[in-house]
């Protein structure tokens, strides 16, 4: 658990953060490059690594105290919801759905 | 959580390895750098952030499901366990001191 | 040298956060540390390390070719010229307040 | 350029590593995924992704100034030796098989 410097809000956008990085590039690797088609177009598959870098670095500004952390989390938001939809719409995703809107709800709270 | 081609026990060091990255990196910002002295000597904070980035990166190859996982949780568990011990001797570090501890462990027994 | 599907100016541009990145996170740890006093205060501090961070993420989104890497230059540039007017009012950091003022013009271009 | 404190040869190992992160994740995103077929499978991939983090991390504790450098430069110089094999087996991927080779020698002179 984070530094009590960071507080319950902040914790929770944290998680969120670290855990749609984890769905979205296991997923990516574990099922995206081993299902193949679809899977791995170029579009769909730079989003999914997009989103898990954003992710790392949005929990990074977080952790650091940096009070930029707010547009990292604005940005982050936006390339979730995103990668959400793209992941909607292959379908058998399910996982990776939750994760990227959880995590998308958690980081516009954190912008505002 | 991630992706289920990714077993229980590696599923723990991911996050056994994303919290002591969290607590080493929210800790050398918000504790080490507010309190000074011996907290900001070059030596330790270098092994704090040392240690934020090896968990960091041991988690992503666990992630990425990649082979070599095994030899990064190997330099995890070695970093992690001389920062325990130095976060130890400095005192009031106990929650970095118990993360990188049990980081080490999670991060043996995948090395091994 | 990136593969040729990142164009001229884009190279540039990623090669300029690749330097602030190397730059900052090098005269953090092997300047600021040794020197100690205001090179570690924390506010100076953490923001050298966040400059560090968004120069590597935004030189990431190049690199994967993300059509989000607008808006993280955007915010390396605003974050690279904070950190050189930081380093600028310490005094001591030329290099530093060079690569930021680099990247911050390149990544300004770049988020146009 | 890194700060001073950081002496030629790890200047040039570093340069090596960020170049060889850079041609991994543009070549992997702007031409295996454009191309597709054995491009995209999964082992292959997987290598390419790995292969980029561990030049970036190794960088990265060169850049700390972290004694662990040495095993981090040992461990990138094993992974970007198999990448350079792997590119170098699916053909027309000179870039990045120069690359790894470079940032390999760099860093196992660097490891020594």
């Amino acid at each position: 658990m984070p530094h009590e410097s960071i507080d319950a809000a902040m914790r929770q956008c944290i998680d969120a953060c670290l855990n749609c990085y984890s769905v979205c590039l296991s997923t990516a690797t574990g099922h995206c490059l081993a299902i193949g088609g679809a899977h791995v177009e170029r579009q769909h598959f730079t989003l999914m690594l997009a989103c898990a870098e954003i992710c790392r670095t949005a929990a990074h500004f977080m952790l650091l105290g940096s009070p930029h952390h707010k547009h990292l989390c604005a940005e982050c938001a936006e390339i979730c919801a995103q990668c959400a939809e793209d992941c909607e719409r292959l379908g058998d995703m399910n996982d990776c759905v939750a994760a990227c809107r959880a995590c998308a709800e958690a980081c516009r709270r954190m912008a505002a």
